[in-house]
């Protein structure tokens, strides 16, 4: 199989951005992420998109075609992929397989989300269409109900670990001030995050990610073609991992680890030859604080009951043994859902680089993202290494 | 590259289907599909599934994980494919890229689309999110309007069809007859589809597309692979081609060329080493009468401004010299807009394989499936052959 690499990057500023449009954001991002990797459009051969919901949320679909026809690339092949909070990587996945296939050489990979021009309602019945319609949302689950079972399966298997939940959001809340394209720059601590609007027990709204209109996009090269015209330090894909769950709750054998994790991981270390231990950093799927938590055992960086305290420890800060979400995750940086895979791989490439500015890690050679949908029903994990 | 051939096939009755949910319809064709295939569940290793727009008429996204819980499938990855009425097409051919990368030997590819539980406006809004909202939906454009328009353009160009149109209807309709899957089951005749509802001048309801409940599955697998377990005649994919073009028709170079046919025809042909004269029968997209006829023109099966003189002339009929849509096109057999695509390549397997009972064809050795997407700003094609 090829390799493929990253060659080019761009990322919108994340948030509340009421004069963009799915356009505006696209053509920011794209056409950053065309001009890092200094490459002439026509070169692009394919792309991939990862979009969520705009289907429902603006009733624009077909997104693949509009953000070709955005960012001028004419009668190139697109295509829009959908996992629920794991789009993004999952356009990147199928980009990964198609460079792998010979089927082309450069692609680029998108991913785009309108969240804040809808109403609270609007957003959240939008969300709630990636868990299992008839048998969790029609019965008033949403997405914070359904991780705050997880979060007090876990308090009944592990210990209550409510402080080190707290204390995820107010790490990621502090990485997130020193990234300019965060959502979110505010200090908080554990006391905020305890009084917090509670919205399911024992979640407050400081254990949840945030509502975001953002873009990020990504050039990918296959590496022996990438070796010729990458202007940066070459970030190398080299291991990738696909897995699923039960999309209902009621269909998962475990609520506090997570299948889909575990089989991507497998497959994703087995192919980059590595151990969790070889990774030096990693964005991981923080859509709620307990999610951070679990993540961190089910990727093999702590024992299984372990993560919390290992957070504690300040084994995931910046200054850590394994820093965790340096770009501030969901939680801060923002969750603009169709984007948010890429937004991840956007932070990896960045600290492989060496230009994520004051919020740089010091060795930083190999990075992995971990992006999940709905309650883990999708996993899509990838590893980086800086050559 | 690795080959790839379709082992199982399953496809639901097509229609209003009231007493079905979407799981029915996917457990329906999906088991059909493995069941036809003679395989145990455990050996397949990723689903792709082709959906529209759930979201919007059924709140329900994520349909990837759905489908794979519905039917079984344990953790194996899965990801939903969109590109408006070619999302199918889009699942088979992420499919494709995967096996060929190497990465999966045996995967599922389906599609599901239930519609008639909405009113005829939140059907048709939902539709027109194929299009440009901001440029064309938001001004009142609904797809019927986009290919009226379309239509009069080709008036211009090559002069009146409006009786070959008709006569693409009627032999639809009497392909449909022949298929037990088919949703519209009535004779119609040329006056009928002249004094038919008018939608958008020149297309009366009869020049267009049914709304349609339904669901097809196909099992892939690695030629290699499929040459020990395939229990059927074995159908080899033997060219591919996925190409695009603005979404808009204001950014379109052509109204009666579609570049998107053109490049992915290209590529297919290319792949498969054949010219258009060496395919035995296609099933393109015939989403309005109009479509068929330019389809069959970009596909170069006849001249381009020829196309409607050879429908007349019977070319295209299933005892003619290059049968079309023997199944009954979208226009007769339906159009479940993310099934759409597989649904095709469904009848052409059936075909090849000599199990299309009424309506088989008497040479079926290679066929082609066109599947477009939106106003043709997405195509994918695909090349069959029986071996």
């Amino acid at each position: 199989m090829r390799s493929v690499s990253i060659i080019g990057i761009g990322e919108t500023k994340m948030g509340r951005l009421p004069d963009k449009s799915l356009k505006d954001l696209i053509r920011d991002a794209g056409n950053k992420a065309i001009e890092d990797a200094g490459i002439p459009k026509e070169s692009i051969q394919a792309l991939y998109m990862g979009n969520f919901n705009a289907g429902y949320w603006s009733t624009q679909s077909h997104m693949g075609a509009l953000a070709s026809e955005t960012l001028g690339l004419g009668t190139i092949p697109t295509v829009r992929t959908e996992g629920a909070c794991a789009s993004g990587s999952l356009a990147f996945r199928q980009a990964l397989a198609a460079i792998k296939a010979g089927m082309y050489d450069i692609v680029l990979v998108g991913g785009a989300e309108k969240m804040t021009h809808r109403n609270t309602e609007v957003v959240t019945t939008g969300l709630a269409s990636a868990a299992d319609v008839e048998l969790e949302t029609a019965l008033g689950a949403t997405f914070p109900s359904l991780f705050a079972m997880i979060a007090n399966r876990y308090f009944h298997e592990y210990g209550n670990v409510r402080k080190e939940m707290a204390m995820a959001a107010v790490q990621n809340h502090e990485n997130a001030m020193l990234n300019p394209n965060a959502q979110m720059k505010k200090k908080i601590t554990i006391e905020d995050v305890y009084n917090g609007f509670p919205v399911a027990d024992p979640l407050t709204v400081y254990d949840c990610s945030l509502i975001t209109d953002g873009s990020v996009f990504l050039v990918l090269a296959a590496t022996e073609v990438a070796e010729k015209i990458c202007k940066h330090r070459l970030v190398e894909v080299i291991g990738s991992g696909h897995g699923g769950s039960a999309l209902t709750l009621a269909g998962k054998k475990s609520l506090t680890t997570f299948e889909s994790t575990i089989v991507a991981a497998n497959e994703a270390y087995k192919m980059a030859n590595l151990k969790p231990s070889d990774i030096d950093l990693a964005e991981v799927h923080d859509c709620f604080t307990i999610t951070q938590i679990i993540n961190t055992e089910d990727l093999g960086f702590f024992e299984k009951g372990t993560g919390a305290r290992a957070l504690a420890e300040g084994k995931t800060a910046r200054d850590g043994v394994k820093p965790i979400n340096v770009s501030g995750g969901l939680k801060a940086k923002g969750h603009p859902i169709g984007a948010t895979g890429l937004s991840q791989m956007y932070e990896i490439v960045a600290q492989l680089r060496g230009i994520a500015g004051e919020r740089q890690i010091k060795k930083a050679d190999i990075g992995l993202t971990q992006n999940l949908g709905g309650s883990a029903a999708t996993c899509v994990i990838n590893i980086f290494r800086g050559r």
